[in-house]
């Protein structure tokens, strides 16, 4: 195995035991980058030469007995939308092109404090307003979208080019694209990591999280860059309070007890049947462990897509307005529309999305309060082709893409739940499948311990592709 | 001394003592309220036989043994917006004219088993959407406004026509009655006395609180209306759980290291000579107490009112929506129009009035670390000509009365902070003037402690009609 097809948690675990040095993993990883970029387009801006830097301090310091935990030493892609001190951060508009932050925003510091080595800054839809990414393919079938707008980050994951990344997250943006990849993609609980620092799409739906190839990796990254108790919760963004996820889990290979709701509507509603079986499929398998699968109904599934909307373009348009209006001709056409529009909407409208999302939050509450975690597909289909405008179901409906893409991700970020994207399989094109878990509020450690052991335990059935990109 | 003309405390302490029954106190207040109310028509509802029946049940709890605490037998009047199971509750509109509702709001439900005894429903302006109460005259002078839109309830304690009332507080709609009829009106921190069963004007921003004859008597109110933690506070509107305020201090006459912030600007503008004249009056009074008087900056002075406006407007729209398409003719000239117009304001407007919000209350917290109270003018003039439309200041400038009126009460709505307005003087034609103080996030306590020690040091320079109004 070459480094840069490591997991977070071997690679990890390979320099702590010496086995593997970061300088040798980031020149495997740049390796790998730069064989794939020029068939992926992950990357805005590579930063080879301030990696191999980083990597050499990180393997200085190690050796001489600093280790400073499992991320020294490793390399990441971090998403365009989060500043970096001294490397452009454009959000992949022109409106931001030659940007160049003067600190850092708190993950990219935190990540650095724990030792990552940052290898570049990962494309991204225009300032993360779209569920695709149009720069990126999709590493698993080059004329397929990777999802968005955190694409560049579960591109680079998915091929190998970045051990793990950070993405955004506000109608799915983490979620998507890493089920579009075949990749983990975990949305924390809103406010639990801070949102300072990293450029607002909306900022009352807006989630930071990480990218990476298997759950623990996921929970290694979390534990990083979540605000804890020492850091000073409770005031201002992004600085909640939070149980610890905990490290290295006991290898529980049992779910005994764990209710899992499965909805019977909504999630299941216009879904790929090739989706909907592999998804039904794990849930089986989770049952076998002892899950209790519990028929559940989502709260106020009608007023989802129009909450999420009424909820975020008028947040959208009132961070542009001053730009949108200093020179609209820099957005692109798509965006530009969406901030256009947003100008348009009534109060009393964005008011009326405020009141469903107070009512969704205490309904979700009270359903998990009777289930522990809730179960559906990421997304109802695998990854459209890049040209793709909309899908058609099975029941004869058409859809737009981005509105199918947001669809089953919105209710997790109306409410705040933490959730989770994890493979569970490949359709018939060999393009892969994910799962979404929905967790309580700061419950990522019960979600995440689920979710592994459905990994540790049902991995076998993952073709290898799901980590060794196809096309290369 | 007549038994209508008793503050709470003085009523209660007799109640307790024997030397006053509540079938006494309530056939007192009733006869005064007899007299009066065709002078101030304080009143929507009276309801005499009820309040009777009430104060014998209450009389021979208590002759039973069994008193319930201080506001038992004590006769009440709560504001017309607050929901009594039978009584109509018309919140001033013809559009809930004969609207009964089937159960008590929670705070009347509170005063209930607390043993109060209600006299009626006070007067407001339509839905609270107003700074006067136009079927209500001023106690002090019958040509002038009680102020609004609690007026009713202010008109009816500062009369002897209600031992003790409640009203809303959405723009000063306590304070400002209260300052204009000499009355203390406390608007409690937001959510830590319940609005469930209270008809919202702008839920964001309302706050049900008492008015009453003396600080100490709005202790006793709020002690039995706010939500304790044993409640099950934390769940829901008006569920803030809250410290204790104490029962009857201890008789400090001293406000020693007590920092009371004195704004060098905003509150002091626009403000006529005699007003602020009495307000420094009051402030030096207690620097010779020991208290440190101390120039401050008020946050953001210049969004005050706009963003006050763009928080309230849209959000009584979204309420009164439906009936306002369903029948608009039954609305208020001067209600409908704001309705109407609260449907043209934009999202973002409302969403920068969020973020003005936000800075303003940070903004708020940091200076209140500083001082441990703000004094102020309550309103910038006394009681205005009921058909007086606007102030002309010393400055030259014009300003609306409902403007003038909501100005210095705007800032505790917004943040949300608590807010007392306190009788400190009169002005050259013997009309109440009202000092304004605002304390910090359920900091009621320490509100009221240097209230009463300010009002029990000084209480002699007020005359007789600050208890006994003129005019009858």
């Amino acid at each position: 195995m070459q480094p840069y097809e490591m997991s977070l948690t071997e690679a990890s675990d390979a320099i702590a035991s010496g086995s593997l040095s970061p300088v040798e993993l980031t020149d495997s990883v740049l390796a790998r980058l730069e064989a794939t970029e020029p068939l992926h387009h992950a990357y805005a801006t590579v930063t080879a030469d301030a990696a191999r830097a980083q990597a050499a301090a990180a393997e200085r310091e190690i050796a001489a007995g600093r280790r400073r935990g499992p991320l020294h030493g490793i390399p990441m892609a971090l998403k365009d939308l989060i500043d970096t001190a001294g490397v452009e951060t454009a959000s992949g508009s022109a409106v931001d092109a030659g940007r160049i932050p003067d600190r850092d925003a708190i993950v990219a510091a935190r990540l650095g404090q724990a030792g990552a080595v940052l290898l570049g800054k990962a494309h991204t839809h225009e300032f993360a307003y779209g569920l695709t990414t149009p720069q990126t393919r999709n590493p698993w079938a080059p004329d397929r979208t990777a999802g968005g707008s955190s694409g560049g980050s579960a591109a680079a994951v998915a091929a190998g080019a970045a051990t793990f990344a950070l993405g955004t997250d506000t109608g799915g943006s983490i979620r998507v694209p890493a089920a579009l990849t075949g990749v983990v993609g975990l949305k924390p609980t809103y406010d639990l990591v801070p949102r300072e620092g990293v450029t607002p799409l909306s900022w009352s739906l807006d989630h930071v999280g990480p990218l990476t190839r298997t759950v623990h990796d996921a929970r290694l990254v979390l534990d990083a860059i979540a605000t804890r108790a020492a850091d000073g919760a409770g005031s201002g963004p992004g600085s909640a309070s939070r149980p610890p996820t905990g490290h290295r889990p006991q290898d529980h290979d049992r779910l005994d007890g764990l209710r899992i709701g499965v909805p019977t509507a909504y999630y299941f509603d216009r879904v790929d049947p090739g989706v909907e079986a592999a998804v039904r499929a794990a849930l089986d398998h989770m049952a076998g462990l002892g899950a209790h699968l519990v028929d559940v109904q989502i709260p106020l599934p009608d007023a989802v897509q129009a909450t999420h909307w009424a909820l975020m373009v008028p947040e959208a348009t009132a961070y542009h307005a001053p730009r949108l209006r200093a020179a609209p001709e820099r957005y692109g056409a798509d965006v530009r529309v969406l901030l256009e529009a947003g100008a348009l909407l009534p109060a009393v409208d964005h008011i009326r999305a405020q009141q469903a999302r107070t009512l969704m939050r205490r309904q979700w509450a009270q359903l998990l309060r009777e289930v522990d975690l809730v179960a559906a597909p990421t997304v109802p289909a695998t990854a459209a082709r890049s040209d793709q405008e909309s899908f058609t179901w099975p029941d004869g409906t058409t859809e737009a893409v981005a509105d199918a893409y947001v669809r089953l991700c919105a209710p997790a970020n109306i409410t705040g739940l933490p959730a989770l994207s994890l493979p569970v399989g490949v359709d018939h094109d060999g393009l892969p499948i994910g799962m979404q878990l929905i967790g309580r509020p700061f419950g990522e450690t019960a979600l995440l311990d689920a979710a592994s052991t459905y990994e540790r335990t049902c991995a076998p059935t993952l073709p290898v592709m799901a980590r060794q990109p196809a096309g290369i």
